[in-house]
């Protein structure tokens, strides 16, 4: 009798928190073509870039949360949850990670802040494949219908396929219905960012005290951008990596001989 | 008569918090060619990578730590602290952001769970040129003489200079004497990392808890990587970009018709 092939195993994490609709909606999209395991914070995260903690002590905890499913609540960072399951949690290292679906946008300068994306990144650096999935629907109650669709597509593309050792992709799904969505788009990083502001109030000790705030503005005319392709409902796939060196600025730098 | 000209402006934050040696060494450094504001948080903040306080209020306090030198503290992050400069504190955008001196390592992936490189790449995502500077000393008194020289080197070739909009370089010291440092060199981020584990714990409460640790570990034998320039006694500058798109991975996965 032929050996009955195991499914690959896929690490899910997030950064709004083990509790959220996204996270849930994740297991759901790709439970049927792999076995999950769920490593998330045990509170909302949501901005917390690549923070790790590093002056005070980690805990987890297992939660049954999602029947069946192995799945860990810990009081760290998004890129934390990562590093505590691939040293911690999971026997071997998963065959894929994936972060979110993240109630928001992280697209264009998004990546950066986004816990979400940090999450994907950290597992990308340890050569585990990786993807952050994010709803352009910040709310709680969001309808995740057409990203599970998403989810389930892009993940049976990618899971299996040496595509590359440290695959990383920034998805992020535009909202709409099924009808509305146009496809799915390789996209560059938008130069867009917030105009930031910050609200300033007083408080009940008559101190100051401020909330950021700000718009966000897209200062990037490109049709090639994520920020285009959700604009005009597509999905966008902006491939990431992690050496930020910039070669351009670097060969200026050696030629000018300044230092 | 003619008009005084005006000292360039420089904005200094940091991420080992406003007290620290490494800030003050950095205005030590400055403070002869330029008009400094220091802008920092009230606590230690390593390991704080990009994060952004978005469910909280922020607090900012004028202190009186450094003579007639401006100086706030934040109870933010560093990104945090140079959002407050730029959109409250200064009255115009300064011509120049430092973030430092750092009190350990950056190098590498460090870049990326760096709050010192954060903050300057907040800076530079805002059109400032921004530099960070770490030395290789962890120690809270660490000797900062060669640190102080090499800032003073870099800023005075940089200062006034338009090199590039968002010019980001990330500058690391190695622990030496100013005769033993055989120079500076530009060169690309190694691939270099931590091999992670969890000291685990148990709490009077008998209750596991865990600790970060790992050994850094360098997987990168180029011999223009920051990393092998500090182990041979030169300072690494690293140009840095926030565009974090994989050009390369972007044209395979166009051609692979994947999705």
């Amino acid at each position: 009798m032929a050996k009955k092939k195991e499914k690959p195993v896929i690490l899910i994490t997030n950064d709004d928190d083990i509790t959220s609709k996204g996270i849930r909606s994740m297991l759901e999209a790709v439970s049927d073509i792999a076995k999950v395991v769920i490593v998330a914070p045990d509170k909302p995260q949501s901005g917390m870039g690549h923070a790790i903690t590093i002056g005070s002590p980690l805990r987890m905890n297992q939660v049954n949360l999602f029947g069946d499913v192995e799945a860990w609540q810990t009081n760290g960072t998004p890129v934390d949850c990562v590093k505590l399951a691939v040293d911690k949690i999971l026997k071997r290292k998963p065959d894929l990670c994936l972060s979110g679906i993240n109630h928001g946008a992280n697209h264009s300068i998004n990546v950066l802040y986004s816990g979400t994306m940090s999450a994907a990144m950290e597992a990308a650096i340890e050569g585990i494949p990786s993807i952050g999935f994010s709803l352009l629907d910040y709310s709680y109650d969001a309808d995740f219908t057409v990203a599970k669709q998403v989810v389930h597509k892009i993940v049976s593309a990618v899971l299996g396929k040496q595509i590359q050792k440290h695959l990383l992709l920034n998805v992020n799904i535009p909202k709409c219905t099924p009808e509305e969505l146009k496809g799915i788009r390789i996209c560059r990083q938008a130069y867009a960012k917030y105009d930031e502001d910050f609200l300033e109030r007083i408080d009940p000790h008559h101190k100051k005290y401020f909330w950021l705030t700000g718009e966000f503005k897209n200062f990037d005319k490109g049709r090639d951008t994520d920020v285009w392709a959700l604009d005009h409902k597509y999905v966008s796939v902006v491939p990431v990596q992690f050496d930020l060196t910039d070669y351009t600025l670097k060969k200026k730098l050696e030629k000018s001989k300044l230092f």
